[in-house]
């Protein structure tokens, strides 16, 4: 039996243990536990790398604790509007959602999208329109309604600043890149990669990050590696950083390791974009940069032990 | 005094010499003139490669023959949405906007976007909203009602097929995608891209294609290559290939041609994606390959005559 892993994160940012309790930090885990596990158990019973992605961010973004479905951030005029993408390996087949709103699960938008759509990536009213005829999950607007994220968005229309994450304490300058992520490799040799947000705090509207961007945010390809970013969206767009974690390893010959170190603490460091990446090549190595002071991460190999991680070690 | 250069495109697609008349071809061929002559005229006078870009994708956009701005095709609800995106390689700075209605010259509010705000992307209310405050230039919808576009709406619509762009004869099967790019460099030894679409016939509301995703159908890196794409937007997304070009070089040390060719020629092919791009490296190389039947570009290095192609040569 071929080896199998994953690897998820839930946000990059200025995390701080001091302004963390025990309790608060003990949640935290059990949601990027609870992910892992549930992208693990299909990699685990021969399932698809795409699936183990998708099981693992619906995880997420079902967990109010995460930038994603339901503990997606409010926008300027306190709406939602999330983000999603997702990429497998053995075809380079994509689908990515922007500017949605009331569906439980962009991910699962995102994946069907690009199983059952001749498009690529759809957006705003065309997205929600697809997703109706496709009988996806819709929520009220109480369902997103997090009290933590109204009090956020409050705090950040008063200082007209852009957050983020799900920053709550603005004074401190504590800042949190509220994306989250999944790559993962199947026992088929099939790498896959997703990720989802509900974007800033405060953000204007119609801001589109690099979350649903196919090069950006995510990428998988299985000659090279599965990779889903988190940070600070405007840089990682410039950037193309999936793709050029990718490209380094395929033209340049380098190692995941070597590829993640240079994209995210050289070049990124270079233009001032924080942030951090998930990476998992096809042999199941694994890679969690970020430049930033935390990123909540988590991963998984067949066999051994899971990992869990939220500061700079 | 250093040389300047400037590419750029109309879209490609199945055109075939067969199909056209000499009147037809004729006002191509100036519409292309005066594109490549807007851009060239900023770049003698020692201006920057962005403005260049600019002026020549804006001469396209006025131009009603070609799929952006004023001859923006009609998505299946009979709206114009349109997409563009700039690229500056100088410092990777870069704007785009997707979505958009009634805004003369798209390819400025990409650039206003760019310059002008603290996001990258912006889409659909939130970027008509920032063209609004930024005094950009409106047009009621009779400007871009040109009876060609809606006749070939009404001919989509009949039997329900996705038409890529222009296409006035969809009994024979004719495929050309409409977007019009620039590629540019200054004195400055600065190299700027830029891409501009109306999208495709009968699309549904909402797809997005790879015109405003940077690293798909733009991107610009003063060390590299500056590129602007068209054709079947999904290929283009899922291969990342105006990055990819850069890629091939930077990491690769492919030059400016090797690139072009395994990406348009080789991989675009294998997976079935057709079009095109220009592409201008910062020695002033130019290259405009195609792997579909046509594709209108034309090019101008200084002290150099004017290039105009269509058809495959």
């Amino acid at each position: 039996m071929k080896q199998h892993a994953i690897a998820i994160h839930g946000g990059a940012g200025t995390i701080l243990r001091s302004a963390m309790t025990p309790e608060k930090e003990q949640s935290y885990k059990k949601g990027l536990e609870d992910a892992i596990l549930a992208g693990d158990k299909i990699l685990a019973a021969g399932g698809d790398a795409l699936d183990a992605v998708e099981a693992a961010i619906r995880s997420l973004e079902d967990n109010p604790l995460f930038n994603a479905g339901k503990g997606a951030v409010f926008t300027h005029e306190g709406k939602n509007e999330m983000d999603a993408s997702i990429m497998q390996g053995k075809d380079l087949m994509a689908g990515a959602v922007t500017g949605i709103s009331n569906i439980r699960n962009p991910i699962t938008l995102a994946k069907t999208v690009m199983q059952k759509s001749e498009h690529v990536f759809l957006s705003g009213l065309g997205a929600m329109e697809f997703a109706e005829k496709n009988k996806l999950q819709f929520e009220p607007d109480e369902y997103f309604f997090v009290q933590m994220r109204y009090d956020q968005l409050l705090s950040a229309r008063e200082s007209d600043r852009i957050v983020m994450d799900h920053t709550d304490k603005l004074e401190n300058g504590e800042k949190k890149f509220g994306t989250v992520g999944a790559v993962a490799l199947d026992v088929h040799g099939n790498l896959a990669a997703g990720t989802s947000t509900g974007g800033m705090t405060n953000k204007k509207m119609g801001r589109i990050g690099d979350t649903p961007i196919i090069g950006a945010g995510t990428y998988a390809n299985n000659n090279t590696c599965a990779i889903s970013c988190t940070g600070h969206g405007e840089f990682f767009i410039r950037s193309v950083v999936a793709y050029d974690v990718s490209c380094l390893m395929e033209y340049k010959g380098l190692s995941l390791k070597e590829a993640c170190e240079i994209v995210v603490n050289q070049k990124l460091v270079k233009i001032g974009g924080e942030g951090g990446l998930i990476a998992l090549d096809a042999k199941g190595n694994i890679e969690l940069p970020f430049n930033s002071e935390g990123m909540y991460r988590a991963m998984k190999k067949s066999g051994s032990d899971m990992y869990i991680g939220i500061y700079k070690d």
